[in-house]
């Protein structure tokens, strides 16, 4: 075979050179602007006083315009046309296909829709507040069907525009190159193997001994300065970074300034270390995505799928684990100033451990967890093809319960009103849950098999050895490969249900983990 | 005399109206923005970490790039031109004034220029932070000759498009209206009569008991308490506002959102106490302003002289006041859970209004401090004309010092190092200090006057009566009016050192108040 003359590395500069350049010069501009909008976002939820509501929503609409208006600015359009017509780098052809995709997604809909929805949505969200305590689905009905009619006009457009299902354009905005047919094996396959498995976890659990809940309150500075501990940990490094309360636990922030949020309840402070210990697994695939890319699309995380693996592959698989969490307790004990038999920990995994059906998704545990994702995925997919109209959501919703998880709310506030996502017309985002949390199961298994010190070192209450491979394996790669190709270089399979049933088996069923 | 026809309130609708109303619109962008630059600089100043700073430059630098581009598009300029040949309302054609002040600004400076002078400064105060605690004039120099040759270059810029001298061009940025035949006669005034009243002030000291100081030091948190209950007396809204921590204190944030920090000093609780005062005097103000205008140049400060007068009026004229801080008292025992001989009202009152010539222009007590600034503004005037270089500034402060109080510094650490301002390229800015001296005590005397409720209120440790004048008289004009007009509205007098020195008097030689 002939030797072939070596490909240059870095191609000669011509105009398409230019091209590429000049977007990513405007790139780095709109992702600066992006991270002015991440500390605002941040601000109001934890600092922000009441007054301050109206600016910052003027400010955020003034700043998300702006934005809109540079990514269907016809010159730039025409930059990655010219762009695409040259030799870039394999790294380069990367980035500028993930340019294309925010060109293409913002030119899909026209900016009176984009607005319509931005004021619907902000309505919504302000009537949902009211109307969840309230328990009033009929109140806030009209407004949920306005938003929805308009995400169902955005989701045609786009549609349309890429020749895709109105469903797998909206899924696209959250996770590049997800679609249903990558989500419904591994939802069918919880929602059918699932439920049994629940009834046998809590048949095992009936037969141990039930564990004691800790008396007394946690006063919140101690729990956060747990936070904290935990957190470092895990490898999250405070010098680029912080820890703060909200009212919902998020991550935030910007690059070399990632910032999380718990809310440590008095009587429960597990939820709040679990808040830490998830949101530190978000704030770890922030801090870990690749610096060359900064502000630039290559440089962003690969979609929610995935940033939810990560969260939930730290709190889920590691964080409930007897091997971390009990070589966290004697921290715990320490920080609190408390000890007895609560706070042993064989008590301590057992309460982090119970399963039991509930009407709440996000006080869901493990094992129940997915199947609320399941019926939310069923629903928003009927609604948005219009197989389902919002006036017959509580009883579809109520059916969904029964059939997945048992139990039937009693009131729409626990049940069809508990989620913010549809309020603010984020239909499909919800299947990045589940898929997380299987690809968090996938990638935890690959992670312990190619490095045998992990699981000795999380025994130790040590996260080096797994962030590490983390950081090789999926962070370091920000979104240069869509989340199923990551995953498959992770762990050899796409997205798939298998490692995180046998995980559930495994830890719920017969032996414990 | 003939009837005149009334003047119609709402001008017809032309094309220089829509020229204005275009203008309206675009200023509102701009305010709002650099309401995003007042939040940016917020969280730097109060909570990033260090891994922040590097992002948080680039996006304040990108913001403010963009405001220049802006500013000094020749489409608003046109736009200005057309707005001024219609008919306008007053308040409307005011707003348009304060409109061209911007452009003007803006315009008058080569955007090559502005980006060399923000580089300079950047390097200089970053060099500074070392030189500063080294006691290094010399490594310094450089930068700072560097940021003075760039800034006499800006100044004369402005002087040319103006028609102006150069540090008239300065001062401008700071005090619109406000030039060297307004301050020479009221600095040279304090320059010749203050020395002879420190020393006077010094004698009736002498002749009193010497206050006692506290033993032991007040958690931060308790004295950040005591903060909030008397910025909440003297008005303070904290559903549009907050208080925090920072190493220097400032007001900063965005209207329906303003922000003051103080810094607590475990072993000096005055010092925290006064800068929260201090920093509330401008909160309110800021709080003050006219809504109508929110955004909009009539909608702003009139300038920083009398911003500095609303807060020293607040700590200097009532804040140090025996009839204030005596009514205080009790809440600061009941705070800090302490009593004793030291935390009497005669004693507390007594160390607030301790005399001492020093070095440091920040830990100056009230006789002496304008003296402090009366050696800046000779300076700068100097360094600016080109009549002093920066090589013999040390000696040149030396001397001043000598002459004006009685003290040299042993170092330049305590000496020409003390300031953040010429690192920063802010020349033209200390005669603020001075002339809002003189306009706080203008303005309490006249206030008191005008509302005989107003020091009885105080003595109850309330500043509603005072505030409400305030709010009347300077507050709810925002920039209508140049400072010099706006004081002579509410007093009767442009800027004048008489009542300063008259209160100073009272309250450290002849009496006491």
């Amino acid at each position: 075979m002939a030797a072939r003359r070596p490909r240059p590395r870095t191609p000669p500069i011509g105009p398409a050179r230019a091209a590429y350049q000049e977007l990513e010069v405007r790139f780095r501009r709109l992702g600066m602007l992006s991270g002015v909008q991440a500390m605002l976002d941040w601000d109001s939820a934890t600092l922000m006083p009441p007054g301050g509501a109206a600016v910052r929503t003027d400010q955020l609409a003034l700043l998300a315009a702006q934005t809109h208006r540079e990514l269907t600015d016809p010159a730039i359009a025409a930059l990655a046309k010219r762009a695409a017509r040259g030799r870039l780098t394999p790294a380069q052809s990367a980035n500028l296909s993930g340019m294309g995709y925010y060109l293409r997604h913002a030119r899909a809909v026209p900016d009176a829709l984009v607005e319509a929805l931005g004021r619907a949505s902000a309505r919504c969200e302000v009537a949902w507040r009211a109307a969840k305590p309230a328990n009033d689905f009929k109140g806030l009905r009209p407004h949920l069907t306005q938003v929805l009619a308009l995400v169902r006009e955005k989701a045609a457009a786009k549609a349309a525009a890429f020749g895709c299902s109105p469903y797998d354009a909206l899924l696209d905005q959250f996770n590049h190159g997800i679609t249903v047919a990558h989500i419904d094996p591994v939802l069918d396959r919880l929602a059918r193997d699932l439920p049994p498995l629940v009834r046998e976890a809590m048949e095992a659990q009936a037969r141990r001994p039930r564990p004691r809940k800790p008396a007394g309150a946690v006063p919140a500075p101690l729990q956060q300065s747990l936070g904290r501990e935990v957190a470092t940990r895990m490898g999250f490094d405070f010098t680029g970074g912080r820890l703060d309360e909200s009212a919902h636990p998020f991550t935030g922030g910007v690059p070399g300034d990632v910032r999380i949020t718990s809310r440590p309840l008095p009587n429960d402070f597990l939820s709040g270390l679990m808040a830490v210990i998830h949101e530190t697994g978000h704030a770890l695939y922030e801090q870990g995505l690749p610096a060359r890319w900064r502000w630039q699309p290559s440089g962003e995380a690969a979609g929610s799928a995935m940033h939810e693996a990560q969260a939930l592959l730290w709190e889920m698989q590691v964080g409930r684990g007897r091997a971390f969490l009990g070589a966290l307790v004697p921290g715990i004990r320490r920080a609190f100033r408390r000890s007895g038999p609560a706070f042993t920990a064989a008590n301590i995994v057992g309460l982090a451990q119970r399963v039991r059906p509930g009407f709440i998704r996000v006080d869901a545990d493990e094992v129940t967890y997915p199947l609320h994702v399941v019926l939310r995925y069923r629903l928003e997919k009927a609604l948005v093809s219009g197989d389902l109209v919002m006036a017959d959501l509580p009883g579809a919703w109520a059916d969904g319960m029964k059939s997945l998880l048992g139990v039937v709310p009693r009131t729409d506030t626990e049940g069809c009103l508990q989620d913010i996502h549809w309020t603010f017309g984020n239909y499909g985002y919800f299947p990045s849950y589940a898929l997380g949390a299987a690809a968090a199961a996938q990638l935890f298994r690959a992670a312990a098999r190619a490095d045998r010190s992990i699981r000795p070192r999380l025994r130790q209450g040590d996260g080096g050895p797994l962030l590490a491979w983390l950081r090789n394996n999926i962070h370091a790669h920000g979104s240069r490969y869509a989340a199923p190709e990551l995953l498959r270089r992770a762990t050899g399979r796409g997205f798939d249900a298998e490692a995180l049933l046998q995980h559930l088996r495994t830890r719920y069923v017969t032996g414990g983990d």
